[in-house]
């Protein structure tokens, strides 16, 4: 039995922060590591914004649960969960992933937690674990499962290149560029094949795209 | 966040082995660790026995989707897995419980491996690491969770002590009387207040018995 670890952003389910500032027409939570390469400073930028319009978790998670995950994902992920054992690794925390995460059918997620006050204003956030997604490779491997990793972004290249086997799904062209030795599927039929190719087991085929 | 280790059998759905001597009457295949304690020798007897009566893996695998979780079963587990990260952590094979995590709702096994010849004849197994349990407790508390465990006999003892929180689910009496310091839980409703009261972030409750 081979572990699959996935990423949940741009592989199941869209960019949430990209979606709350869509649905909330606030543009400054659009910005990214991009935008602000420093993780602390644009948390604590976002954690302002979110202040300054009174937004606490509960109006968040509000937003969250009108969103849907990708078309196919679901169908997608529940055929890897009846062929492989699966984790979604994230760096997204918990409390943001939860609506969708109920539409994903509660696969296991490794993901990071926010700090509230008792009336939900969001004060702080904890990550986990640092490179919580190598970790995750390497801890599943320890465990002796083969690993395969999936991702689509930069925070995702650790934990491909520690997995016996990483995909790029859908990446942006610069990640392309700059791991040019991982294999790349732009559609779940397409990372179905990749998958059943590297597994060493007669897995059901996936026929839904 | 906390992730829970499940044991399976005796927590969420019966006896694997006993069902199938149930449902076969074959009564042989009732013999457990206790009449055989090497388990090597006790499998190859299974296998043997198996063989004797031309039982396939289709064959058993047609048995074990006519079982049924335990009443309640899979209502305390959606909550669990809406409330903690959740792995069941089982020394039954993969090939076994597929039929059972199906009605579960597929949430994470770690399990072992049969072996087959091509027309499904059991040839073998292949434990995936030796004393699994622990080594789960172990790797989940490397990626920095907090870890609770919950199981019901002997095996799964090394994994409920690794735990930071371990509990015994409807024990054998000689159990508990090895083990008095692991506390007990008899119904899902008590498991969920034990979990509660060990867990330190507000959960949503649990009225399902």
């Amino acid at each position: 039995m081979e572990m699959i670890c996935f990423d949940l952003e741009g592989v199941f389910v869209p960019e949430i922060w990209i979606s709350v500032a869509q649905a909330t027409g606030i543009d400054e939570l659009r910005l990214t590591t991009r935008d602000v390469p420093n993780y602390d400073e644009l948390m604590a930028h976002r954690l302002q914004i979110l202040a300054a319009h009174d937004l606490r978790i509960g109006d968040i998670q509000r937003v969250i649960a009108t969103l849907a995950p990708l078309p196919g994902a679901k169908a997608f992920l529940d055929w890897a969960r009846t062929n492989f054992a699966v984790a979604i690794i994230s760096d997204t925390f918990y409390d943001f992933a939860a609506p969708l995460m109920a539409q994903l059918g509660q696969p296991l997620l490794l993901a990071h937690s926010l700090e509230f006050s008792p009336q939900g204003h969001i004060t702080g956030y904890k990550l986990r674990l640092p490179d919580q997604k190598r970790q995750a490779a390497i801890a599943f491997r320890a465990l002796n499962f083969p690993v395969f990793a999936v991702g689509d972004s930069y925070n995702d290249v650790n934990m491909l290149l520690e997995a016996d086997h990483g995909f790029l799904f859908n990446p942006p062209a610069k990640v392309i560029e700059d791991y040019p030795q991982l294999p790349i599927s732009t559609s779940y039929q397409d990372l179905a094949e990749k998958l059943i190719g590297v597994s060493s087991r007669p897995l059901t085929a996936y026929d839904h795209d």
